[in-house]
């Protein structure tokens, strides 16, 4: 290989640490969001809501950047259809991370909306923990991906199931509790669609462990993923 | 110029072309499934909301064909800022796409879940017209990213604020529907959530059009959407 041919790869190759440098910098700022969004909304905390609402902007920011970063690469580089992999996976992971980050904020929204009305009892601390084991979720699957490594990027995606349970248990909890008393349709309501958001925001974990699997052993899991939105989700008794 | 770099502009444009084509091809599918699965919904016609649940593979399909012909495209012809901007713009809006294609599947696994229980009245109308009216922003946001329409694109963005309207006029009726009666309440709250994943395929169509808008004008629109998901949303009486 040539001394300038050595030099373009190593050139490549700190572009592309970069890249992803970013990416895991865009995924800590979300996954703060999302833990800080949950807490606030157990601790009645407005003033933090308002900051996540706020902090959503540098995430949006921070994906623009990467997805302008990521297209120069492949345009200056025209990477070999392997690096060309690595850099969609990272696009890919920016945008569920982006969408994530809005999940975040409506979490932060409807606390808001939610206001000083009498919190539903225990549902607030249950989506705390779900947010928390997605916030790792989302972590773990970064990592999987920036090092291709196939056991972790399985590892989270069989954590999924345990997310869409804690789901299906919190949904049947508010269904029967809207039950109870119309005052409670209300604030359930928006406990509800936190919950989801939630829930897809464990979906988008899934989505970015599945790209690293694939980056990292070239196939697509085997099994089926475990799970699917309306499918499992408890059907009311109507 | 020279011969052969007219070969290779025009060669790269029919490739563009290409690009285009497929995102169209998509956006027809994906139309498609957002009507039948509204009208699905109305006339509780299972295999048609099963066909639109097996139908989404083929979108899925069709996105990630896309997503790599646009990497190669970039890899292989290293385009102009502004050719970039318009690759980009094509594989942001197959993504946008392939969400759109996600939420008609959710209308219509909810619309399995709902089954044959007591239709809750005129709802399922109001969806369907919902649904035909998203469907034709889709079309349109489309239609001005390929042609660079900033006018169409403008008028898209607008029309997000009727499907906002008819979501939140939706969502009261529905709630004082659900306070009138237990029973109501599970197929109402898959009728809210499937009227949001509709109110959200409204949001996707907005987005295309703001990237057409980019591409023709060099800028963002200058107001900022008429919209934000909770904040909008009428608060419930808790």
């Amino acid at each position: 290989m040539a001394a300038s041919d050595t030099h373009i790869v190593a050139s490549f190759d700190r572009d592309l640490e970069a890249l992803q440098a970013h990416l895991l910098r865009m995924g800590g700022l979300v996954e703060a969001a999302l833990i800080e969004a949950a807490r606030a909304l157990e601790a009645q905390d407005l003033p933090a809501a308002e900051k996540v609402i706020d902090g959503d902007k540098a995430v949006d920011a921070l994906e623009d950047f990467i997805q302008t970063e990521a297209a120069t690469l492949i345009a200056r580089r025209a990477p070999t259809a392997s690096d060309l992999r690595l850099v969609l996976a990272v696009m890919r992971a920016a945008h569920s991370l982006e969408r994530v980050g809005d999940y975040a904020k409506n979490v932060a929204k409807r606390t808001r909306v939610l206001g000083r009305s009498a919190p539903v009892e225990g549902h607030a601390g249950t989506i705390r923990r779900m947010s928390l084991l997605v916030a790792r979720m989302l972590e773990d699957a970064q990592l999987a991906l920036v090092r291709k490594d196939a056991t972790l990027a399985a590892a989270v995606r069989g954590r999924d199931v345990e997310i869409d349970q804690m789901y299906n248990a919190l949904f049947r909890s508010l269904f029967t509790y809207m039950m109870e008393s119309a005052g409670n349709i209300g604030p359930s309501m928006h406990l509800h669609f936190i919950a989801k958001n939630i829930e897809r925001a464990g979906d988008h974990a899934t989505t970015i462990a599945e790209q690293a699997y694939y980056l990292a052993t070239g196939t697509m899991p085997a099994d089926p993923r475990p799970k699917g939105e309306a499918a499992t989700e408890p059907a009311p008794q109507t």
